[in-house]
């Protein structure tokens, strides 16, 4: 049984819970604490979770043998940090943290400490579409990848969405993907303004993102969130002999009025509700069984972070930008793993 | 060029007429007539074709180099009948006979003259997708064939339809495919009577026959003749080794709303368009090159004939009815062609 | 956190109480006994379990809250009857028994004891598929349901593998699911033998099931047990106004070698994986919530049995064998739940 | 009965040709012509067509109502121009002519002579799947389309297939097709290149090509001709509210060896022949019935030939180039159409 500590007791964080308390075996809340004491007290009572009034002194608790941060992203960096002092597994929900020069103190700060503790919430490596994929890449019979088209739909997104956001919010998961599915960084991107659509006002959607791969692969990402029919993300590989798309995956095809249709989900925690489960399941049972984490790194959390403000720039500038990294410390394998 | 005289200048008449003036090369209509002189005459006029007051008139005029007959089933014979007496090629549309003794009656006055003459206008045989079906059953790789499941559904029938029809109008297109497909007769009938749809009032519908083969092979045909949602045809071929279906034929796909949905076809018109030009483009070519005809023989519409009836005596007892045939003429290959 | 206590740790046994260890929150394997007492203190070692030597002293067990039966299926009406004699809720595998009049004793017992304790294996009912497919019946669209269209194949059988259990073994499943479906009983059934697929020697293989409806309405399945390309189970509901088929659930298609295609699962693990954890999700959180069973009950198991020995005899003599129930007690409600 | 005067009998000439006079109604060869006069003679002995020695003749012969030219692209201009000299309809295959310099010289002339007389060989216009496509656009349910994704694939090419091909005979039916989808211009053109397929040695392949249209709406085009697996041809048009896409057309699914496969064509003869049959069927019954031709036009060739261009000079130079397209004549409607 996991002994886990939960930083942060809004949405997410309580979806988290839900899943530790609920769904998975193995894993159990020990403490929890947000900014908000009331909220964070009121989930500690419900799930038999210690409260603590700080972050720190959750991390610190005895009683916590692995930490999730689910808190706010600005204060992701001091809660990681603290943990690997602490030396302490950490599952940090994306982003890392806000900036790429936070998120590489984080990679300092953990290649120092001299063994993986972080692990970033990309869950799209845990879905069993995605898998599935890069199971065909990995047998060869596609030859090299050379090109990837991505899409990324939202049926619609909150006034508070700003421009920069379908890039840092939404094609962050194809950024980490792409990484993942590729096994080489993305070294420039580039940002196409099509005509808006309507539904969103000013906001400057969709938008067309282009990455180069380490390998002169190019991707392709469409992220359009206003576009009323659903939630939608495909994706298909083109290599020498052939391609490999994300799959169809309707329960149900019904017949009526001259149409046979196929239900689109309606969001992302319907698309992705697996792979949530999935990333915690494979989290949990590798901490239990060797005490290392395995999934997305920190590293991939700093390059993310990097490949996400080249994004912005190219956005506002109009430019192709280059993705400039640092130099990757040993601990992190070349080959991106899972 | 080939000259062809059209008898029944009705719906399907001037279907077949408007394919062969003006779709199809290498066919001229060279004369008409119909039981409506009026409607013969102004179908005359418009095409540039002679009006003739009597199929035989027209069958034996010197221009007409062979016959389509088009017009009310219960003259069919006579007129199939008389083009054999004139050795000319007749295709006729199906029911070749509206009854099995006068269905055989022009197998044995073909099979007189000793060489082929007649088709039945069973288009199916000229739809791509049961010719795609059939090229993968000739594969072998399936094995040999155990099981088909097929349905046949309509969005609506007329007034007058009754619940035979759905037998003798409708799954005879079954019929014929499958005795085709297999390259087997069907040695028995037996037909279900579901729960009634109440789009049809009183009407039997659906119905859910069952043939047995000759190889022992199980048919089983879902007619719905008041579905609502359109016209839809299915087929799936049950081998040995896997399966081979109907595959999907949709322009376009639609995501909206929720949904992606494909287009169904609203009739047999849409659907099987292509088949009828294929069939008549096929019937041109083989009487301008060989002056033999290769589709859907007599014996195929005599076969048909017993097949539907005993399907009808099925539905009227609820008993499993045997299929029996007369002696196939040598003149009637073993295997059915096309 | 619910204690169960497990008889039978055989194969299908040993995979639960991983579910309940490994897998799902809220549950623990409080005890567990096999005829085979070597393995079942084996089992008891690893996961921590109390070793018991006989199913009677388990399910007396002060620590063990609910039963599960996965021992060999002649010895399940024992334990099951023994449970129900302690008041303690008990999750049996299919069979519920291996005669319908076993199943009865069951079901008067439990009728006796006047609360539901008893939930059969039938685990489609807990498959998204199935599950989407119920919910389109329920919104009416479609009309009265008419017909059922099923297909049940295995790519292959073991050797033991006889006539009887293409009914008894697995379309016992279509058998459960097409009642829960149509929320009314089965009234007849008949057997049709195609030609037989030589992969199985002598074995009847494949078979064709049809199934009267209390409401009318007909449902056929087909059982193909040797075919070779895999795990495939179909089902389309035929309404008034259109169809639902089960989806096409394929994680990715591959475009190689002039073809597109999508995987098919190889077995009823990995096509059913999802469905067996819903299923005991939902057993555990029912059994924690309310102490209430609300599965498939001992009712459905005693139908399933009525229906699949009628299914038998109908394969054996060839006729339409109708199904005779015995008087449903007021216990298990006319609507069979979910 | 139109008749038709073809210049160059090569393959496509001949396909025409055969097309003429095997497959369509209403129309004749009355005369051919080549370069190489053997051939001609040959062609024009086996389908009863007089022979020319020169396209000059061949347009100005009495019985020649309708050219169709097919011979080297360095020679369609001066055909087409003589056509309009003689106040003939004229049929060219693409290119209109080699040099948007020549085409912009039939503009005017055509312009000059005051009423549509040319017809460019862009068939996708009369491929059914794009219709359906631009039909869901025309009912303005997608609200406006702000992207198109396309892809263009080949098996392979030949050895003498250069790298500008790629995008002046294969991505300019993209070109043609966009404009005529959408209804406006093309604005200006971006190539990226992504890693090279090895099957193509030094050829730049794949390719990405990025349309800016006048509306702001983007379109991007994967080329790709050295694939292996087939010729697949994707477009799918992203709107406001949801998207467009080619259907699937595969005539027949097959489930064999763990997977379920649609066939994919083989090359573009199999793709698009319905599409050339109905190009010329429109065109002959255009002509015939009104005398005017309202295909792609003299305009819309130009238009390609400048987007090619444009797109030539993007590949060479890695910048983004605009399309500067000369003044429009009143001849050519503002809606590009059909």
């Amino acid at each position: 049984m996991l002994s886990v500590g939960v930083i942060g007791t809004g949405m997410i964080g309580r979806d988290h819970i839900r899943r530790m308390t609920s769904v998975l075996a193995g894993v159990r809340v020990a403490a929890v604490t947000d900014v908000d004491f009331d909220v964070a007290r009121s989930v500690a009572a419900f799930t038999g979770a210690a409260f603590r009034d700080s972050g720190e002194s959750l991390i610190t608790d005895a009683s916590v043998e692995a930490v999730v941060v689910c808190s706010w992203g600005p204060t992701h960096e001091q809660y990681v940090l603290a943990a690997i002092a602490a030396g302490k597994p950490v599952f940090c929900e994306k982003p890392l943290a806000p900036s790429q020069e936070a998120c590489l103190r984080i990679v300092e700060a953990e290649a120092a400490h001299g063994s993986r503790l972080v692990q970033v919430g990309y869950m799209r490596r845990y879905d069993p579409s995605y898998r599935a994929l890069k199971a065909v890449l990995a047998t060869g019979e596609l030859g090299a990848p050379l090109m990837m088209h991505c899409a990324h739909r939202n049926a619609s997104v909150p006034g508070f969405y700003g421009n920069e956001m379908a890039i840092t919010d939404s094609a962050v998961h194809e950024i980490d993907m792409v990484r993942w599915m590729f096994g080489e960084e993305i070294t420039a991107v580039q940002v196409l303004r099509p005509r808006r659509n309507s539904h969103g006002g000013e906001l400057q959607d969709p938008l067309m993102l282009l990455f180069e791969m380490a390998s002169g692969a190019i991707v392709d990402v469409e992220t359009s969130v206003n576009i009323r029919y659903g939630y939608d993300i495909r994706g298909e590989i083109v290599g020498e002999n052939g391609t490999a798309s994300l799959g169809s995956l309707s329960p149900v095809r019904v017949r009526l009025g001259g149409k046979a249709s196929d239900p689109v989900p309606a969001d992302w925690q319907e698309r992705f509700q697996t792979a949530y489960d999935v990333e915690f399941r494979e989290w949990i049972d590798a901490l239990r069984s060797s005490g290392r984490t395995s999934g997305p790194s920190a590293w991939d959390g700093y390059a993310a972070a990097v490949v996400s403000d080249a994004g912005v720039t190219a956005l506002r500038t109009g430019e192709r930008v280059p993705v400039v990294l640092a130099e990757r410390p040993e601990l992190y394998a070349p080959e991106t793993p899972t």
